[in-house]
């Protein structure tokens, strides 16, 4: 069983963006946080909801026919398939993201790294 | 598509413990925010985890051989078929909870209502 873990101090112990740290795991999916900052690129997951809770900072979830602005405390879910990019235009978020375990961001090949336990 | 969800808002419309309210979906799972307040029962999920993330006071997850006791920003998951009690002994706790969608706090028949949506 894993220890609780305190989200605060682990969001000290790192400052690169766009790179998830698992903090829990929930029947096979990875609670992860993350912060951003500027533009993510355009995708979609065919297999999973993506589910956003914004901590710190505002985050745009570019959707094809309107943005969702998140501020601390708002949860957002992009059902599975739909088209959309974050993007954090004043500086840097914090946020929570759940994706099944061993899913990459934007799909296996891409630039970004796939999420780290810590 | 469900619209974004303000947690702190929606934490204000409603007084009631351990009555959760769901404020998103992700793959099947219910994301739920409940108050809490005094002792919960003896009990375990043998089909899932269970998922806990304190946003407001100090919650002690009892196990049978110790306490893991949450305060704001720290997340715990209670594996699934592993006995828990979830006590709030020093007031009201504002947290967020996953379960399965359908899924009530300790199995059918309960006196816990099941979750309901907002």
């Amino acid at each position: 069983m894993r220890d609780k873990v305190n989200l605060p101090e682990t969001f000290d112990t790192f400052s690169d963006h766009w790179a998830p740290r698992i903090v829990a795991e929930y029947n096979g999916n990875d609670i992860r946080i993350v912060k951003v900052d500027g533009e993510f690129v355009w995708h979609s997951h065919e297999d999973t909801d993506d589910f956003f809770l914004v901590l710190d900072g505002l985050l745009d979830i570019e959707l094809r026919d309107r943005t969702v602005t998140l501020g601390p405390g708002e949860v957002f879910v992009v059902p599975r398939g739909v088209e959309h990019r974050p993007v954090a235009r004043h500086g840097e978020v914090k946020m929570i993201n759940i994706e099944p375990s061993g899913t990459h961001n934007v799909g296996e090949g891409s630039p970004q790294s796939a999420a780290v336990a810590i």
